[in-house]
Formats: C-alpha cells, structure tokens, sequence
C-alpha cells in the first residue's frame, strides 16, 4: 500500500561531545523515509531552498524516495542546530531557521492524493491539517506527530487535527504537556478522549508505549554498546512503524505491536552513527536481523 | 529451599506532595521480606534499638517472616527520612541515622546458616562480607545490592564482595559510577567481569536490565495510573526476584527472566500504597494476576 509523508527536510549542524559536522541532510520527513523504505516504497512532499545540495537530492533518488512532492523554493532550506549533552540524551537546540519550510504551502502530485497510508511528520499544525485536506478520499490510516512547540502555540488547530487522525506519535514530555497527567499511561487514555484511537508515546532510550483501543503495550528500546547520534530516532521510529504497517497493511492492535518492534530497530541504527549514516549503511537484511536478537531479548518465558 | 535476607530495618519518614506520615516500618530487608514472602517464607537478619515498636515486629510475625535472627540492642533503631518531588520519582534524602544498625555486629542462628539462598540487602559492604563469612555452607545462590555511599567509601571491600557473590543488583546510576560506563549494557558487563556473573540493573519506572552470564534481558515496568510512594521499591523488586527463585529454586538464565517478572510485579504494589500498605494488602492471587495481565502488555507477536 502507498505511503505519503510531509514534514520538514533541512540541513542540520549536529555537535556531540566527540564529533561536529555541519550541512548535513537531515529533517523529520528525511529520516522518517529512510527509516520506512526497508519495507515500501515512500513519497515525500517537502520544500528546499535554492542552496539545498544536489547530492543530499541525489542520497534521497537513490533510495527509491518518490520526489515528485519535493518542492525547491526561492530562499534557504529549512536548517536545524543542536548540541548534545555528555548522556548523549539531553539536547540543545542552538537554532532554527524556518525559511522556505515557514511558508510552505504544500502541493501534492495527484498519484499521492490517493495514498493508503499518510504519515503528518513534525511540521506546523497547519501545514498538517492543509495536507489532510488535499487528499483526494481519507486516507486508509493517518499519523501525526507533533512537538512541544506546536502544543503551546497552535492549541486550537491541534486539537481539530487530533479529531482527524488516526493517531498520534509523540515523546513523553510532549504527552505530559498536552493532557497536564504525568503517568504516562493517564496521558496516553487522556489523548485517546481527544481524537486519535492509537497513542504512541516515545519514551527515547526507554522505549515506547502503546495505546490502540483498548490494548495496551509496552515496548523497551533496543539496548546500545554506544549512542553515536541520537538525532532523527523519533522520525525513523515512525518510519519504521509506517514502512511495516503499510507493506503489511495490518493496523489491527496486533499488527501495530509488530510495527513497533520495526519502529524500534529502526531507530536504534540512527543512533548507531552521526546523522543518517547508521540507516544508510545497512539494508532490510540488517533490520530483521537485529528484529530477531531483539526478540530474544525480549523473551518471557511461560 | 530457604531464603536468608540481611539489611536494614528502619523507622521512616517519608513526605510526597500530598501525603506526610512519620515512624513507618521501613528498611530494605523489611521491603524485602514483605515481597518474597508472596512466595516462600523468609529469615530475616537485622538489628532495632528498644525503641522499635511491638506492632512492627507483630506484622512481620504476622507475614511468616522468621524474626529468630532479629537482635534488639541497646539504643535507637535506624531512621531514614525522605521527601518526593512533584514527579514521585526524584527524592531527597533528608536524614539518614544508622542508630544500632550502625555497629550492627550480625549474629546467625544455627538454623540461618544453612541457607541455599542469600540476600544481602543494601547495608554496610563490611556488613555483608560478615554474613557471609558466617554461613556453614556457601549457599547455592547469594545476592547483594549495594548503593552510591558503599561504592564511594567502602569500594575495596566492594571488590572483594563482588568476587565473592553470584550476582549483584544495583540501580542505572550506581552501575554507572560503579564502571565509569554510561551506557548500561556496558556497565553491566563491566560488572560481569569484577565478578557476579549476573547482574540486574534497575531503571525504576524504565524497568531493569538482567545480564546472566552471555544471556540478556530486557524488562520494562509494570505502568501505573498513579504512583503514590516508590519507597522500597527497589528492595521489594529483589524481593520477588529471590523469593521467586528460592521457591522455583531455578538460577538458570531463563528462571532468573521469569523471576524478573514477579520482582517487577511486586514493586508495582509497592508504588502504589504508601509505605508498605501496597504490599500488605494484596496476597499471591493478586501478584499472579497482575503477573498474568502483565505478559499480555508485553506479548510480542510473532
């Protein structure tokens, strides 16, 4: 089954504690696809700027990333700045320059108004809820994200938004603010109230969990020798939930615990490397194989 | 087969945002105790001073836990007092009197001595290294936790206690001082190679980490709606751990996975009473339900 995603696409400059690297691709719409093209082909609606490289353009071709939705307006691409504390967990976000992503108003291709499955990257409310209204019929399945930023400035239209979704993919501070509880699992039922029927709160190097209807799960995170980079974790884990559930074209509760193992491996490779190169580095082979390993870490014997 | 616990038993003042209550009946054997007695009876090693409450000794009594091994010396019981932050995760320690627990010169009844399972609760290394020297017999399978203060003053010990017991039990940030390793599959292994050939990292409302020689585990906690007071639960998650295993009496990788289960389970109860009343009131129907309905959140299709 088809799958589209909106969000951002911008040039990040990362620092950690060992390593600073500038320029490099990146963007919630980015590492979500290249999280989700181990199972189904992606297409991706986005805007660059006139200085965005021709070979992050290219990286993006050539893994099979539909780009007939990638806009290139007058003006700089979207850029992101952070730096990561010694736990390689806390963050500073040193900058970010909207640009052409401030005033994007999206277009999409008519093969992408009939997708299946619609992932509203992290992005401006309105832009997300623009993107739900160009869709030609409903999709089959609708995933938003959404961060810190837009709940304390754009209240009122996430709030139609989650009226809209199917459901909502956010991190536990974010789940907090939002419904004011600080269990987590109060947060997610109080979520489930104001729309979506399927919660995903993403807890980082914790793990996740899910609420979809009545079932409950939770989920560790992938257990790391060494956290490289963290940047991208929480796109390539909706991008490994949408990449499985839209080759499986399962979202029953069952269907989407599975899709979380996928989430899950998927992100614990972006950390593995600086920017995407932990997900660039390895194919579907790889995933499976640490899917496996997981498994049996996970193990709970009768 | 029999369980042998040693560690403190204490008098606590424990403050959260919405409950005080003072002179509770506290102590990391005790929390212990409490949750290993769901599955198998206890003798308990400890010391009060004379101003340890009847009522306290009677609901040990009560609960089956052989109190032949608990000497009252002269002078005052050990005092802990503690206070919550508005998360119920974060706490502050606001006094800590070892009173007679402080010279604590262990004593073990004959019948003690024989124990096939041992747990050295946090206390004292030297403590711990007396109880063991005391034994008849090494028993089959001995147990320490220890915290940041054994580690930073009484480190030498510590290494000699670590070469002498099967496995050790401690918290991400104790494993983290403990090996100079901040990611804790790292640190756990480190730890594996001071000695114990199992380790068990607990990660509180993340759930705990169990190394068993080449074997790995990942468990997260049971969630809560509402965490009243998460005093003992690190003590009652051993608890259920050996109680489990000293009732299965299986150390193997795969019964020490499923003894995690029952030690998560009991410090679920816990958080959810104040002091030991989450405990008190549940019996071992209770604990094989929530344990029950645990697997089916955790149950990972294939």
């Amino acid at each position: 089954m088809s799958l589209l995603v909106v969000g951002s696409i911008g040039l990040d400059d990362v620092e950690t504690p060992r390593t600073k690297r500038t320029n490099l691709l990146g963007g919630s719409a980015v590492y979500f696809a290249i999280a989700a093209r181990f199972f189904t082909p992606v297409q991706m609606v986005g805007v660059v700027g006139e200085d965005f490289p021709a070979e992050h353009r290219q990286l993006l071709a050539d893994r099979d990333i539909d780009l007939e939705g990638l806009e290139v307006a007058k003006g700089k691409t979207f850029r992101w700045s952070g730096k990561y504390l010694e736990n390689m967990v806390d963050r500073e976000t040193l900058r970010t320059d909207l640009n052409v992503f401030g005033e994007f108003d999206p277009k999409l291709p008519p093969a992408y108004r009939t997708a299946d499955y619609l992932f509203l990257a992290n992005g401006h409310t309105s832009l997300q809820l623009k993107v739900l209204d160009l869709m030609e019929q409903r999709p089959k399945f609708v995933v938003a994200d959404t961060m810190n930023l837009w709940i304390s400035t754009t209240r009122s239209e996430l709030d139609i938004l989650l009226g809209r979704i199917d459901a909502l993919v956010l991190n536990d501070s974010e789940a907090r603010m939002l419904t004011e509880e600080h269990e987590l699992l109060r947060a997610g039922r109080a979520i489930q109230k104001m729309g979506p029927s399927i919660v995903v709160i993403k807890k980082g190097e914790h793990g996740a969990l899910l609420l979809s209807h009545d079932d409950c799960f939770i989920l560790p995170a992938y257990p790391l020798d060494e956290v490289i980079d963290p940047t991208g974790a929480g796109d390539s884990f909706a991008g490994g939930i949408m990449g499985w559930v839209a080759s499986s074209n399962d979202i029953t509760p069952v269907g989407l615990r599975r899709a979380l193992l996928y989430g899950t491996v998927a992100a614990s490779f972006t950390c593995q490397g600086f920017s995407l190169d932990g997900l660039l580095n390895i194919d579907r082979k790889d995933v499976d194989k640490r899917c496996r390993e997981f498994r049996e870490m996970l193990q709970l014997p009768a």
